[in-house]
């Protein structure tokens, strides 16, 4: 049985609990505020709690915290036996204290309040800096989800990378969507079976022949009626670069 | 029974057709090849097939062709007395015929081969230039799907204009996302449950409430670091941009 506490109250942070609460092999000793002053003593030295027979330590503590406050969140606990491992997918493993066994456990999903994921889909990029914490992390992984892959922190950043293009950027093209229909009192819902199935098509299709639309075809008249609809300079800078690297890779120039 | 003929051989075609066949209320006479020279003669005057009782005309043709195509297809079908509709999002009805009953019955939605598509949830948009064909439409449209919307082509074409934000840029964040993969011998399909869940998040929250990433954040170390990883102009221009763009949305500028 593994023992994790989790630092941080988060979306990440629930989303683990959750999952952890239903796995076997694996379960949460606590969930700690990253707030909190006394992780340090929390960590090496903890109180027992009422009724308890022996003091617990975990095997792994979780920072699951945003990624700025990864470095000052971990020097709190840095005295720990245990092996202290993130879960961003943009911060170097090396982040984390010289002094401590490190790794990271970067779940590659966007987590938010009232999603019901499916955990056991969910990537799990693990890193640590010896086979056995290694191992440890792997069995932890394996505990939650049938996807698990050993990442080293350079690899990670690219992949953190393609993620901000497959979710941040994807998702500020639903809302040059929303506002488009926004402006005509077209309701956003009717745009969402187009999103699922643009979405489900990529289990079948890679992107580049899954490509559709005006740029790829080359097809100016609509390009240019599109462009006169757009009363925004931010719509347009969009949809003029993205539909010239569409055309540009499709080589179906004017 | 609503008969319709459609014309054209492509995934539209295609998948009205599955459609059709299922349906209560609706049959398919003929699939017509645009290619054809004869189609207003079949349209007309049809040579009755062996052991026809008689001669059966449809009461709406759909034609299914790209847009392009639409103009010259439905010329050689304008001395029919059947309503003639095209299926285009971008297409205004008065590029069908004078001569003609015209429509416009355009189902938003990304039609490819292999895909199993639940018709009954595609929005279909539809217009027509009177009561009566608009009614015979939407009985059509009702046929196939809960989610029924009578459109002018005006409104129709920002609706067109947002489903290229949706779906043909937000395939093109794919790319982008599988290029950056690819580089680093990353699978792709490891981004999956990430791209089915920043779509499955547009039925709880709208794109504004959740966007995440450097960008919302005014992360600058972080996108700075992304910087360095890209190595073509694509894709700095891209990541630049839109960065940019929600930076300014959330005007959290550095």
């Amino acid at each position: 049985m593994i023992k994790v506490s989790i630092i941080g109250n988060g979306n990440v942070s629930y989303h683990l609990v959750q999952a952890i609460s239903k796995a076997e092999g694996v379960r949460t000793l606590k969930v700690i505020d990253s707030r909190m002053d006394m992780l340090e003593e929390t960590g090496t030295s903890p109180k027992p709690t009422l009724g308890a027979q022996k003091t617990e330590y975990p095997d792994i503590y979780i920072i699951a915290v945003s990624d700025d406050a990864i470095a000052s969140v971990s020097r709190k606990i840095r005295k720990t036996k245990s092996l202290v491992v993130h879960t961003s997918g943009s911060v170097p493993m090396n982040t984390l204290p010289k002094d401590v066994r490190k790794g990271v456990f970067y779940p590659l999903q966007t987590f938010s309040k009232g999603a019901k994921l499916d955990f056991s889909k969910i990537p799990i990029c693990i890193e640590a800096e010896n086979k056995d914490d290694l191992e440890l992390l792997r069995k932890l992984a394996h505990c939650l989800s049938d996807v698990v892959h050993v990442i080293p922190s350079e690899k990670r950043s690219y992949l953190h990378l393609s993620a901000v293009f497959a979710n941040n950027f994807t998702n500020y093209m639903y809302r040059l969507a929303e506002e488009t229909c926004m402006k005509q009192d077209l309701p956003f819902s009717m745009l969402l079976p187009l999103i699922r199935e643009t979405a489900n098509k990529m289990e079948r299709l890679s992107p580049v022949e899954a490509q559709t639309g005006p740029a790829k075809r080359g097809d100016l008249a609509t390009m240019e009626k599109h462009f006169e609809l757009m009363n925004t300079k931010e719509h347009k800078e969009v949809y003029s670069l993205l539909s010239q690297s569409i055309q540009q890779t499709y080589g179906e120039k004017p």
